[in-house]
Protein backbone atom coordinates (compact mmCIF):
# COMPACT_ATOMS: atom_id res chain seq x y z
CA UNK A 1 0.00 0.00 0.00
CA UNK A 2 2.48 2.46 -1.22
CA UNK A 3 1.22 6.29 -1.60
CA UNK A 4 2.24 7.70 -4.82
CA UNK A 5 5.50 10.08 -5.03
CA UNK A 6 4.51 13.77 -5.43
CA UNK A 7 7.19 13.35 -7.78
CA UNK A 8 7.05 10.26 -9.98
CA UNK A 9 9.76 8.73 -11.52
CA UNK A 10 12.39 11.08 -9.91
CA UNK A 11 15.90 9.83 -8.56
CA UNK A 12 15.41 10.45 -5.11
CA UNK A 13 18.52 12.90 -4.48
CA UNK A 14 18.38 14.84 -7.20
CA UNK A 15 18.28 18.02 -5.39
CA UNK A 16 21.19 16.78 -3.64
CA UNK A 17 24.64 18.88 -4.86
CA UNK A 18 26.98 16.57 -7.16
CA UNK A 19 30.02 16.53 -5.17
CA UNK A 20 33.27 17.53 -7.69
CA UNK A 21 36.47 15.32 -7.63
CA UNK A 22 38.57 18.06 -5.83
CA UNK A 23 35.47 18.35 -3.51
CA UNK A 24 35.31 14.84 -2.67
CA UNK A 25 39.22 15.41 -1.79
CA UNK A 26 38.66 18.09 0.95
CA UNK A 27 35.71 16.02 1.93
CA UNK A 28 37.97 12.61 2.51
CA UNK A 29 40.87 14.68 4.32
CA UNK A 30 37.89 16.18 6.47
CA UNK A 31 36.40 12.67 7.31
CA UNK A 32 39.06 11.11 8.03
CA UNK A 33 40.53 13.66 10.40
CA UNK A 34 37.95 13.97 12.05
CA UNK A 35 37.00 9.79 12.52
CA UNK A 36 40.82 9.41 13.49
CA UNK A 37 40.42 12.14 16.28
CA UNK A 38 37.11 10.72 17.43
CA UNK A 39 39.20 7.17 17.82
CA UNK A 40 41.60 8.88 19.37
CA UNK A 41 39.96 10.21 21.89
CA UNK A 42 38.00 6.97 22.77
CA UNK A 43 40.73 5.03 23.54
CA UNK A 44 42.04 7.83 25.63
CA UNK A 45 39.01 7.92 27.27
CA UNK A 46 38.90 3.99 27.61
CA UNK A 47 41.92 3.52 28.99
CA UNK A 48 41.24 5.82 31.58
CA UNK A 49 37.76 4.36 32.39
CA UNK A 50 39.93 0.75 32.69
CA UNK A 51 41.88 2.14 35.12
CA UNK A 52 39.09 3.72 37.24
CA UNK A 53 37.58 0.22 37.24
CA UNK A 54 36.85 -0.76 41.44
CA UNK A 55 34.07 -3.30 41.11
CA UNK A 56 32.13 -6.04 38.98
CA UNK A 57 29.46 -2.96 37.95
CA UNK A 58 32.52 -1.00 36.32
CA UNK A 59 33.44 -3.57 33.80
CA UNK A 60 29.71 -3.92 32.78
CA UNK A 61 29.90 0.09 32.53
CA UNK A 62 32.80 0.12 30.16
CA UNK A 63 31.26 -2.13 28.31
CA UNK A 64 28.23 -0.49 27.67
CA UNK A 65 30.25 2.54 27.23
CA UNK A 66 32.45 0.82 24.13
CA UNK A 67 29.10 -0.74 22.61
CA UNK A 68 27.24 3.05 22.90
CA UNK A 69 30.02 4.58 21.25
CA UNK A 70 30.48 2.32 18.58
CA UNK A 71 26.68 2.57 17.62
CA UNK A 72 27.22 6.04 17.98
CA UNK A 73 30.25 6.49 15.37
CA UNK A 74 28.53 3.88 12.45
CA UNK A 75 25.55 6.41 12.40
CA UNK A 76 27.60 9.44 12.65
CA UNK A 77 30.35 8.81 9.99
CA UNK A 78 28.24 8.09 6.90
CA UNK A 79 30.29 8.77 4.27
CA UNK A 80 27.42 8.85 1.31
CA UNK A 81 27.25 12.22 -0.46
CA UNK A 82 23.84 12.32 -0.12
CA UNK A 83 24.42 12.74 3.60
CA UNK A 84 28.00 14.44 3.67
CA UNK A 85 26.62 18.18 4.18
CA UNK A 86 24.82 17.03 7.72
CA UNK A 87 27.69 14.48 8.22
CA UNK A 88 30.07 18.07 8.40
CA UNK A 89 27.51 20.36 9.80
CA UNK A 90 27.01 17.72 12.63
CA UNK A 91 31.29 17.64 12.95
CA UNK A 92 31.49 21.14 12.93
CA UNK A 93 28.76 21.71 15.54
CA UNK A 94 30.88 19.22 17.88
CA UNK A 95 34.18 21.07 16.63
CA UNK A 96 35.69 17.97 15.03
CA UNK A 97 35.97 19.81 11.58
CA UNK A 98 36.49 23.56 11.61
CA UNK A 99 35.37 25.45 8.61
CA UNK A 100 38.96 25.96 7.26
CA UNK A 101 39.05 22.16 6.97
CA UNK A 102 36.09 22.45 4.35
CA UNK A 103 38.04 25.38 2.50
CA UNK A 104 37.13 24.32 -1.17
CA UNK A 105 33.62 23.19 -1.12
CA UNK A 106 31.49 25.03 -3.03
CA UNK A 107 29.04 27.83 -1.37
CA UNK A 108 25.90 25.42 -1.27
CA UNK A 109 27.02 22.80 0.29
CA UNK A 110 28.97 25.22 3.07
CA UNK A 111 25.59 27.07 3.30
CA UNK A 112 23.82 23.70 4.02
CA UNK A 113 26.73 22.52 6.73
CA UNK A 114 26.27 25.69 8.52
CA UNK A 115 22.71 25.54 8.88
CA UNK A 116 23.20 21.29 10.21
CA UNK A 117 25.29 23.25 12.93
CA UNK A 118 23.19 25.61 13.76
CA UNK A 119 19.96 23.29 13.88
CA UNK A 120 22.45 21.26 16.41
CA UNK A 121 23.38 23.96 18.72
CA UNK A 122 20.41 25.39 19.05
CA UNK A 123 18.18 22.00 19.78
CA UNK A 124 21.90 20.79 21.84
CA UNK A 125 21.31 24.34 24.11
CA UNK B 1 2.85 -31.72 21.18
CA UNK B 2 4.18 -32.66 24.61
CA UNK B 3 4.99 -36.22 24.97
CA UNK B 4 4.24 -38.34 27.97
CA UNK B 5 6.98 -38.66 31.12
CA UNK B 6 8.76 -41.70 31.94
CA UNK B 7 7.94 -40.49 35.58
CA UNK B 8 4.58 -38.77 35.54
CA UNK B 9 3.82 -35.99 38.20
CA UNK B 10 7.21 -36.19 39.53
CA UNK B 11 9.19 -33.30 41.08
CA UNK B 12 12.22 -33.06 38.87
CA UNK B 13 14.66 -32.80 40.80
CA UNK B 14 13.51 -35.23 43.18
CA UNK B 15 16.63 -36.95 42.92
CA UNK B 16 18.76 -34.23 43.53
CA UNK B 17 20.75 -34.40 46.94
CA UNK B 18 18.64 -32.20 49.94
CA UNK B 19 21.27 -29.10 51.45
CA UNK B 20 21.56 -28.81 55.25
CA UNK B 21 22.04 -25.58 56.95
CA UNK B 22 25.50 -26.43 57.43
CA UNK B 23 25.99 -27.08 53.42
CA UNK B 24 24.44 -24.50 52.26
CA UNK B 25 26.35 -22.20 54.47
CA UNK B 26 30.02 -23.63 53.28
CA UNK B 27 28.39 -23.58 49.83
CA UNK B 28 27.70 -20.17 49.78
CA UNK B 29 30.93 -19.05 51.41
CA UNK B 30 33.04 -21.46 48.74
CA UNK B 31 30.77 -19.75 45.59
CA UNK B 32 31.31 -16.32 46.24
CA UNK B 33 35.00 -16.86 46.98
CA UNK B 34 35.22 -18.34 43.60
CA UNK B 35 32.85 -15.61 42.15
CA UNK B 36 35.26 -12.69 43.51
CA UNK B 37 38.63 -14.45 42.55
CA UNK B 38 36.62 -14.56 38.89
CA UNK B 39 36.10 -10.76 39.36
CA UNK B 40 39.19 -9.63 40.25
CA UNK B 41 41.20 -12.07 37.07
CA UNK B 42 38.44 -10.47 35.03
CA UNK B 43 38.87 -6.85 36.24
CA UNK B 44 42.88 -7.05 36.01
CA UNK B 45 43.27 -8.59 32.36
CA UNK B 46 40.54 -5.90 31.34
CA UNK B 47 43.13 -3.28 32.48
CA UNK B 48 45.99 -5.25 30.50
CA UNK B 49 43.94 -5.17 27.34
CA UNK B 50 42.70 -1.75 28.07
CA UNK B 51 46.53 -0.66 27.98
CA UNK B 52 47.43 -2.52 24.94
CA UNK B 53 44.87 -0.60 23.07
CA UNK B 54 46.58 1.09 19.85
CA UNK B 55 43.76 1.01 17.24
CA UNK B 56 39.85 1.02 16.92
CA UNK B 57 39.75 -2.79 16.72
CA UNK B 58 41.13 -3.23 19.73
CA UNK B 59 38.67 -0.93 21.23
CA UNK B 60 35.74 -3.82 19.62
CA UNK B 61 38.24 -6.63 20.69
CA UNK B 62 37.70 -5.15 24.47
CA UNK B 63 33.95 -4.93 24.04
CA UNK B 64 33.23 -8.22 23.05
CA UNK B 65 35.82 -9.64 25.52
CA UNK B 66 33.56 -8.43 28.43
CA UNK B 67 30.80 -9.11 26.66
CA UNK B 68 31.90 -12.89 26.41
CA UNK B 69 32.91 -12.69 30.15
CA UNK B 70 29.66 -11.40 31.32
CA UNK B 71 27.27 -14.07 29.82
CA UNK B 72 29.81 -16.90 30.24
CA UNK B 73 30.03 -15.59 34.40
CA UNK B 74 25.97 -15.16 33.93
CA UNK B 75 25.90 -19.35 33.15
CA UNK B 76 28.87 -20.55 35.61
CA UNK B 77 27.24 -19.11 38.86
CA UNK B 78 23.89 -20.73 39.09
CA UNK B 79 23.37 -20.75 42.42
CA UNK B 80 20.19 -22.76 42.24
CA UNK B 81 20.60 -26.39 44.65
CA UNK B 82 19.57 -28.36 41.82
CA UNK B 83 22.79 -27.62 40.22
CA UNK B 84 25.49 -26.49 42.70
CA UNK B 85 27.18 -30.16 42.09
CA UNK B 86 28.23 -29.42 38.06
CA UNK B 87 28.96 -25.63 39.11
CA UNK B 88 31.35 -26.70 41.79
CA UNK B 89 32.28 -29.42 39.78
CA UNK B 90 33.71 -27.12 37.00
CA UNK B 91 35.22 -24.76 39.84
CA UNK B 92 37.16 -27.41 41.27
CA UNK B 93 38.36 -28.26 37.75
CA UNK B 94 39.25 -24.75 37.38
CA UNK B 95 41.13 -24.59 40.28
CA UNK B 96 38.74 -21.81 41.34
CA UNK B 97 37.96 -23.91 44.54
CA UNK B 98 39.62 -26.74 46.25
CA UNK B 99 38.60 -29.67 47.92
CA UNK B 100 38.99 -28.19 51.28
CA UNK B 101 37.21 -24.91 50.19
CA UNK B 102 34.10 -28.12 50.09
CA UNK B 103 35.01 -29.68 53.47
CA UNK B 104 32.03 -30.47 55.20
CA UNK B 105 29.39 -31.30 52.43
CA UNK B 106 27.98 -34.78 52.29
CA UNK B 107 30.04 -37.21 50.39
CA UNK B 108 26.93 -37.92 47.70
CA UNK B 109 27.66 -34.23 46.50
CA UNK B 110 31.48 -34.18 46.93
CA UNK B 111 31.10 -37.84 45.07
CA UNK B 112 28.94 -35.83 42.18
CA UNK B 113 31.70 -32.59 42.25
CA UNK B 114 34.39 -34.72 41.72
CA UNK B 115 32.68 -36.37 38.87
CA UNK B 116 31.83 -33.32 37.44
CA UNK B 117 35.36 -32.11 37.73
CA UNK B 118 36.52 -35.49 35.72
CA UNK B 119 34.11 -34.97 33.39
CA UNK B 120 35.73 -31.38 32.13
CA UNK B 121 39.52 -32.85 32.81
CA UNK B 122 38.76 -35.28 30.13
CA UNK B 123 36.83 -33.12 27.87
CA UNK B 124 38.81 -30.27 27.71
CA UNK B 125 42.31 -32.23 27.25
Amino acid sequence: MSSPSTTPNAYPYQNEPKWSKSEKAIARTAFDAALELEFQELMEETKRKANRVKEPADLWDLEHYLTEHRKEIDRKYDYRYSQLTHVFGRLLYERRVREEDLHGLGEDKLKSIRSTAEFFAKYAA
